[in-house]
């Protein structure tokens, strides 16, 4: 009985192990099994969704830059948890692509729940300390060509328990893009898609969204913003969390449709030194918005034991600042500052 | 004897021209008639003097570099007051050269006057605002030769009217060496210069505001410091107004020998691939403390009608992100980062 109990168990282990091999980048930071455990619960469900949408994102870019591959660094957080990050670097098609997991937990002060919220609602805390859990995928892609969009999507999901036990929970999230020339056709396929995932869930969310995003990712000293935009939303806790989740769900499934097909159809385009150029300008730009505005970049920097690199990885890997630079009116250059400063609706 | 005055008139104001443009890059910002006619008063003999570092610097720098030159703008700002922006580009041996000096003057709140003070002390305004006057001379040098440091300063001036006509006044400043390699030679001459420049005051300045420099200059969440430091200090306002305007023109007047010299040594070393690349993190890391941490930068990009084109000159050409990158045990760059992380002290 104990031959065959064992057989069995290193069997169930080999099945556990191909299944993750094939599903995932890395073992889930709460483990397999422990996340089959609680199979029902929503940080689970939460937990495989983010690990799926890495595991999704890392394959198309492999599969579109193989002679590059991705770092897996699993790193465990003393104060509870960990994450994992894949990282592509200097290779054919990619500058450097980021695709991030973190499943992180322990004990907030009031004043950093607070923080955590953008609407800033107070948390009661049992002796000063919220027990908390909060999980998200967060990628940033660079592409080499500058005729391929810079592309960012981010989904989170928040618990803090409260002194008395009531549980609060949110989600957040978003898919934007950053090409450093402006193209219509793929402007509208980005936009097109996007809303497409946020119309099965209610027609308000879409427009409700991508403003909210034009809104967020804007660079205050320069007055443009820092893509031409996608979807953004945060502390969102209604209808119901399995409504949100679900929404929540779509977006991060639509992350790969909306991108990956603007990436084959530019990245064997031919390019000048000079476009190479506005795109390490562009570049600069957005290192600018991550380190002065981004709340996440914020967040994370001023958080003890955070991963330090897996935060900025956001950056690129090469940036330009040129005093004084204005490109020539009516040129290629200054059509996509135009949008960036005048934000455009793609589709109605 | 109108034709006597006028000839008299026009022949002064020849001479004046003359002497503008021998001594300073532009027109000062508030006029060389009205600084004369209140020659006493220690705004004007301030503006002088940034005015005069200013050239000072511009001229040793462009002798370095014959075949760049400076592009000097001149700008008003609406609120009150302008600058003098000088930024050389992209030359043979340096990347990026600028020397701002601005000049700027109106009201401020309640609010963004106790900002401005390091020890945050509250001003009281008559109907909510202060009359307040800034001046400065602040520059960053990125030289293009990675055996070359980078270096930046900036010496200020502040002046607040309070409700009941007083007064409050305060000086700032400072200097500090960006290496991307380590020279004990040069980092003891640069710290000796400045060292002799304080002892001639007060022989308690120097090893104060090394300390303040090397904690001020300090990248929290990467646990290392900007550079090998040099002096910083803030809201300086004792003993009396003169001998700090004393001690701060000895400072300004010891830049030029600090780094001149280490530029002259070094810009025509030979360096290898790998060294620009090391060069280029450093850069990264450049302006992860410039748009993080720095007040200056920070309370600059928040003020309205504050030139971003000059606040922002003191970020490289270029920089670059590797994802963990660490560089191997016992090399010339886990050197220098071992100084970045405990700092030393260069001269006794």
């Amino acid at each position: 009985l104990w031959r065959r109990q064992a057989a069995l168990a290193a069997a169930r282990e080999d099945e556990e192990e191909k299944e993750l091999r094939q599903r995932f980048m890395a073992p889930p930071v709460s483990g397999l099994r422990e996340l089959r455990r609680r199979r029902r619960e929503l940080r689970s469900r939460m937990e495989l969704l983010i690990m799926e949408t890495q595991a999704e994102m890392c394959r198309a870019l492999a599969e579109l830059d193989p002679g590059a591959s991705f770092a897996v660094d699993s790193w465990e957080r003393k104060e509870g948890g960990g994450g994992i990050s894949c990282v592509l670097q200097d290779g054919e098609v990619f500058e450097k692509a980021g695709v991030n997991v973190s499943v992180v937990s322990g004990f907030l002060s009031e004043e950093a729940a607070r923080q955590m919220r953008s609407r800033g609602k107070s948390l009661k805390a049992k002796d000063g300390k919220l027990p908390f859990c909060a999980m998200g995928v967060s990628s940033v892609i660079h592409p080499k060509n500058p005729h391929v969009p810079t592309m960012h999507f981010n989904y989170r999901y928040f618990e803090i328990e409260e002194a008395d036990g009531t549980k609060q929970w949110w989600f957040g999230g978003g898919t934007d893009l950053t090409p450093t020339y402006l193209n219509e056709e793929d402007a509208i396929h980005f936009h097109k898609t996007l809303k497409e995932a946020c119309d099965k869930h209610d027609l308000k969310l879409y427009p409700k969204y991508k403003k909210w995003c034009d809104d967020y990712f804007y660079i205050k000293h320069r007055g443009e913003r820092r893509g031409i935009g996608g979807i953004f939303f945060d502390d969102v806790d209604s209808p119901s969390k399995e409504e949100v989740f679900q929404f929540v769900k779509s977006c991060a499934k639509a992350v790969v449709p909306c991108y990956i097909p603007i990436v084959k159809k530019h990245c064997h385009d031919s390019f000048t030194p000079e476009e190479k150029l506005w795109q390490q300008l562009r570049r600069g730009r957005y290192v600018e918005f991550n380190l002065v505005y981004d709340r996440g970049t914020k967040f994370g920097l001023l958080t003890p034991g955070s991963r330090i690199e897996s935060i900025l990885m956001s950056l690129p890997l090469t940036a330009r600042w040129e005093y004084m630079h204005n490109p020539p009116e009516s040129s290629k250059e200054a059509e996509i500052l135009e949008v960036l400063r005048n934000p455009k609706d793609w589709v109605h």
